[in-house]
């Protein structure tokens, strides 16, 4: 099986999902500005998970690229990662409309781990199923530190949010951060080998 | 006629359909965890439509993949097929806001059948076009059987509403399950004749 | 300027438009038959826009298969097209919702007739830009002669809509079926000069 | 990097946003033509934007057309473009649904700013990038003077939208014009070195 197609049928749920999150940013009927109030926190909130699901393309497309192939078994450790972030336009909405309450923010960090440990499961399938292992080794090696880390910080987050949603909010943006640092050992995995 | 922009507006019409799903699942107005509540059946009818969608793209993907060209038959075939498809979200939507009652679990039902039926139409456009026909024959062999029996399931399904909408829900994660067991044939098929 | 990616935008907005229109099959809240039964005439809609989209794109497919190039004003043709066929879920909303009133139908008429002008302007941008002009005059003979005949039937539709709601449905489903009978010129054109 | 998968996201999701905000053209519940009278602002926002987007569209395909491959910086700043591009359907539905009221002209002009600020961004990221920069620069002669003259429109419709929104809204239109206008720089340089 060629990988064309799990690439195309990836990019259009993240492409979707990315999308009609907007959807959820429910536009006011007077055009006051005091109208837009309430809608800062539905905004804030996509802002968040737009910012995710490009990370999440992001390290697809990284991790992907490397492979010729796909297995049945990474078909299907995709479909349960796209599954988990399509719940994100819920989780996102959910959080924004009750202005980031605690439970709102423990489920969210909730789908986050979900998504981190379904990511988790796609890389030890394409893994399995490599050729080229050593090349993947060493191009994932810093992908392995992140995902740690930012398993780490996601599970903390989830009780932190009855202590402060503040704190909670904080891991899911420093989360974040971690990921957007560039990640020069992929880069320099992929250039060493020009395709 | 070439097959990628075939595959390209099925993927497309694919994706949609399994992430524009997620749109009906309201996000309730409160922050308290009962909000949830009525969100659970809509949840578990979702998480069912995303398997059936999933593997629909699965066995789509690996019957085109057999493929070198098109012809009008197979165009009208599959768009057939993404007709009965697209109102899964409709049917899922349904059977979830109603709690799984009989009446939307018997339609739930006659929309499997109907799916199933028009992948049959489509498996027979393409074994009717197929340049060649032994190698499909082998690897659409599985395909048939799990097929028939899925067919079977769906249609004892549809009456067995009435009786107990649970012995329907069964049947229809079972028919799921069958198809989410790899299909060999298809794989060897597929190694033995590397693109 | 190549063509892959106004083919894959194109596709992309053609399988949103197909799709969308399904979440104007509003879900009813009870779960007796008769719930449904003020869904059937949106269903309907749907069934006539889906088969007319479904067309256009197939058309569409085979217009640019021909073609190595785009240039600017095939780019703006076809924006053009999009913009027409991307209000035809508002029209076929509006006409389902009102059990296919006179007003609505004339709408919808109005909508088609604009769908094939917009057509008929891409095809002829097309044809000033194609390189291969006789090959393409050949492959376009049927689609101009068929272009022609829905051109007035959906001018007739529009007026007779105020007659009788039915001969303007009538109309519809037939200039439908007149697409639909597959085009031998194409195919001949097409099979004459393989990729 | 390849920069396919860059392309296919980013059609992906201009796709959904070009066709997401037809959803915000409410269908009204009565079939007299009185009855679609409310809906003309929101018909006219979504023109005007459908329009920017296709703008952006084929700006952004004849930028990365240039490019061979794409680094980190170029995705982020893909990324950054479509976030503020994502928004324009609340934006046009505000416009739309308020009836050009000031407030929402303001809003609307703040993001076509932000949409052309974030287009010049990826413009510098992938100048930054790219490996043959005489011939990109003679293809970014006039994109950076329509560039220049656009965003200097855009700062100049926000406040003019408390003297006249009709103001602002001709200043909207005519900088979606100078885009409209054929980029001869661009065919020039794109002919001369055929792919």
């Amino acid at each position: 099986m060629n990988k064309t197609r799990l690439e195309a049928f990836s990019d259009g749920v993240l492409a979707i999902i990315i999308t009609i999150m907007v959807l959820e940013i429910k536009i006011p009927h007077g055009s006051d500005w005091a109208e837009l109030k309430p809608v800062i926190p539905t905004f804030l909130s996509y802002l968040l998970s737009f910012v995710y699901i490009a990370i999440y393309w992001g390290n697809h497309h990284h991790m992907l690229h490397s492979l010729k192939s796909v297995s049945s078994g990474i078909i299907w450790a995709n479909m349960n990662l796209l599954f988990w972030l399509s719940l994100t336009p819920f989780s996102t909405g959910w959080m924004g409309e009750n202005n980031f309450a605690p439970n709102t923010m423990l489920l969210y960090g909730m789908l986050l781990l979900a998504n981190g440990v379904s990511f988790i499961i796609l890389q030890k399938a394409i893994e399995k199923h490599a050729q080229d292992i050593e090349a993947l080794k060493t191009a994932f090696v810093n992908m392995n530190k992140k995902g740690l880390i930012s398993t780490i910080g996601y599970a903390c987050a989830i009780p932190l949010a009855y202590v402060s949603p503040i704190i909670s909010g904080a891991l899911f943006i420093a989360m974040a951060i971690i990921w957007l640092i560039p990640d020069k050992n992929i880069e320099i995995a992929l250039t060493e080998k020009p395709e």
